[in-house]
């Protein structure tokens, strides 16, 4: 591809040759001939003229720099959107292994890649250019959208909706039953049954070994484009809103409500039923008890506005020493009491 | 079905229309004609007359409402067996699938619905209305009892024994090596060969993707009853206790021992061989670093009791204040010292 | 076997009958006749005598006690061999199930063992004496090394490289996607597509349900002799150094890299792109901010040197004492002012 050609397609201003050749995306260490590369913080920049790169994307032109720039004012995402362009491959549909197990009444769409070793239950949607790794059990009356792709060992448990571009990586579980539970007189649990659903709208990825739970009543909701690591738990009746992103490890209990556009870090957890505004931010590790305002940065057990946090985070580290000063005043202050006893 | 009948069967009072039809269970928002809800706190209560279903579960009769009422004391139970009897569907066995694979000596019991794709090893014994979900993998010399339900993908390893219906949803995992490992002379990570086995008793509920260790020697033990949820590791030789409750993303190390009746929050953490009293309650992401008695409620990093925790968490988010007042006492201090000195 | 023999093979001194017979290991409480157990506490040591063990293992030798000992330095080290040496089967090769389905250009190797239901992509290529449970996938272009095993339901994306003597417990996932999002204009996340690979040293072992990332660009890697617990999440390029060992739920952010011997303990977290040192320790529930020198213990939320943590936690305990302190120095302090104020 040309240089012109790509600077388009990335949305990027093309400083240099129109017609280089590039076929690949490199970091910034080993692109060489062919390569676009990314600088895009002030140690990369120092070394620009190093690059044997083709062609180098950053965010502001480069003054003194002789070869090709490719100047975005979000050059990440004009890198991400370079790989995509030079690396993504275009869908080759495999067919539907001879191997399958489908159910009665269930509907297959067109161009499918069903790997062997998929079980497909009753009355199924399954719409065009889906991909089913082996492994991948579907349950009965769940719709799965174009142009989806299920990885290896996948369960949809039943009545679960998928999207459309969704992707659900390895191992991953949508639909099991919400934790509800209630002791009874004798102290055993009393099992409420789970009657809802999982919907996972277009666009969302979802990495490996997730476990995202049916709703109690109604359903679970993973709203377009919302993207989450692995080893996540959703629970029962939460909501994730449009383009919210989540790390690995984190947990949400049931009932949750996240905005659109949130931050959530690692190994986050939330209580019950509380809700986080659009665009929030929970950083690694905080416990949500309470609901969080929209645009707050939050962090701490439980979690606190994110600035409070850290000084107080300061402050602890610092504990012995004011544990320290505040016995000294006390013995300062024992003495100056002895001492204005003595002269009264 | 007849509300009397739902009554007796909920053990609830009906004060209302003993033949009035009822066929389903909804929340309070959605519930209207045929349908039972529940009104459990104050906030429905007051909108009870709002209400068109035909039933509605309270914990005491509502003065002035004309609706016909089951009431219970604990309302919440009565809503879960509510659920349960008009909701759950008696067993229907599908037969073995032809596809299933089965090893030498496995005896398999009466009514199974075995799916497509199931492995089960040699010398197995399978009770009756087993079911096995697709992708189901069963070691060698398991037992898996009456009415027990294994969920796509889980996998047994060798040697574990499963009671009587017991639930484990998809991607579980029973049975792999407990982590014991003794570094030798050079650094390199010795293998504590695990030759004990899982058993979990009756009436167990465990969620997706969950991980429980075989034992070192001896076992690991789920007694009856106890339900975990998504997400949740249970190292080599714990033994947790009946009808205790764990939320997603909780770890116990090896060892732990959990007494019956305890709650044991999202996230939580245990040291190896601590031993947790009955009916103790772990909040959200505590460490449990030492043994916590019967009944108590603890909390923090490591775990102290609660209201002793919640006091210092309360002072550590006025940390930054107290820095100031100590500072200010400094310098008060510090100027009736030298105005002291001044005198003398 | 006879205890001199014993006794050569796991590098322990006998004190005691040369040729007496022992078959198994057993704990301490359970030990009898022809078995070998340890003595390694305080605890056992008084006890020694009670033992009906033929032969205990100890670290040094114990006056007055007339049955056999095998002394060792390390004695938890010589009771880890004892137990391979006494218990551990000779590989067996099953064969190559009938059903496996395996894709072209694959190089299958000698003595196999594949159970039924395995699924093996492309220009794959298998060593000697591997073990593929069923529900395992491979993907397209993967190497698995001589004498690996891969439990039940593990998915192996493509590209990715395992080593020798690896095992890899059930359900895990190996070679998802990186988790790599950049908002554009409109806030919808786009992928930057992972174009890394996974590489797995010999002598790994990883725990069930754990997720390990594919590189951006680049490689995820497990040095030689890492051993993984159950529910680890393994970022993108993340590098983890020989003989570490990592306990359950603990998550490394992207591109972490963490030394050779370190201990990780359990539900730890990182940040991205972090560095640890050699040998360093990280305790439970650890949030790792900052780089970790070689040899370091932290602990903390965010992680501080474990002395220094522990003072401050221990203050924290403290907290309503010392702020009823603060508040009763105010007090005596505004009394000593008002008197001075009073006599001037």
């Amino acid at each position: 591809m040309i240089l012109a050609e790509l600077a388009r397609l990335i949305k990027a201003d093309l400083i240099g040759q129109e017609t280089a050749d590039v076929s690949r995306v490199q970091p910034f260490e080993n692109a060489g001939e062919g390569d676009v590369t990314l600088a895009s913080d002030a140690g990369y920049l120092e070394r620009i003229s190093e690059s044997q790169a083709t062609a180098i994307i950053v965010s502001a032109s480069v003054a003194g720099y002789r070869g090709n720039l490719l100047v975005a004012r979000d050059a990440k995402l004009a890198f991400a959107r370079a790989i995509a362009v030079l690396h993504k491959r275009d869908y080759q549909p495999i067919g539907v292994s001879g191997d399958v197990i489908v159910g009665e009444g269930t509907d297959l769409g067109n161009d499918l890649s069903i790997y062997p070793r998929v079980t497909v239950g009753r009355e199924v949607i399954i719409g065009d250019r889906v991909t089913l790794q082996p492994g991948v059990v579907v349950g009965d009356r769940c719709h799965i959208g174009d142009d989806t792709i299920l990885h290896a060992n996948v369960t949809i448990y039943r009545d679960c909706e998928i999207g459309r571009r969704v992707v659900i990586h390895a191992g991953t579980v949508v639909g099991g039953d919400g934790f509800g539970f209630v002791p009874d007189e004798n102290g055993h649990q009393v099992k409420l049954l789970q009657l809802g659903r999982v919907r996972i709208e277009d666009d969302c990825e979802i990495g490996a070994n997730c476990a995202i739970d049916r709703g109690g009543f109604g359903d679970t909701v993973l709203r377009r484009g919302v993207k989450l690591d692995n080893l996540i738990q959703i629970g029962h009746n939460c909501e994730i809103g449009e383009d919210t992103v989540v790390a690995a490890l984190a947990g949400f209990s049931g009932g949750t409500k996240v905005g659109r556009g949130c931050v959530v870090a690692g190994q986050v957890g939330t209580r019950q039923h509380v809700s986080i505004g659009d665009g929030a931010t929970l950083t690694g590790k905080t416990a949500i008890t309470k609901n969080v305002k929209a645009g707050a940065v939050v962090a701490g057990m439980p979690a606190q506005d994110y600035n409070a946090w850290r000084r107080s985070q300061v402050l602890y580290s610092k504990l012995p020493e004011m544990a320290d000063r505040l016995k000294r005043l006390e013995k300062i202050v024992e003495d100056l009491i002895q001492a204005s006893e003595k002269k009264s």
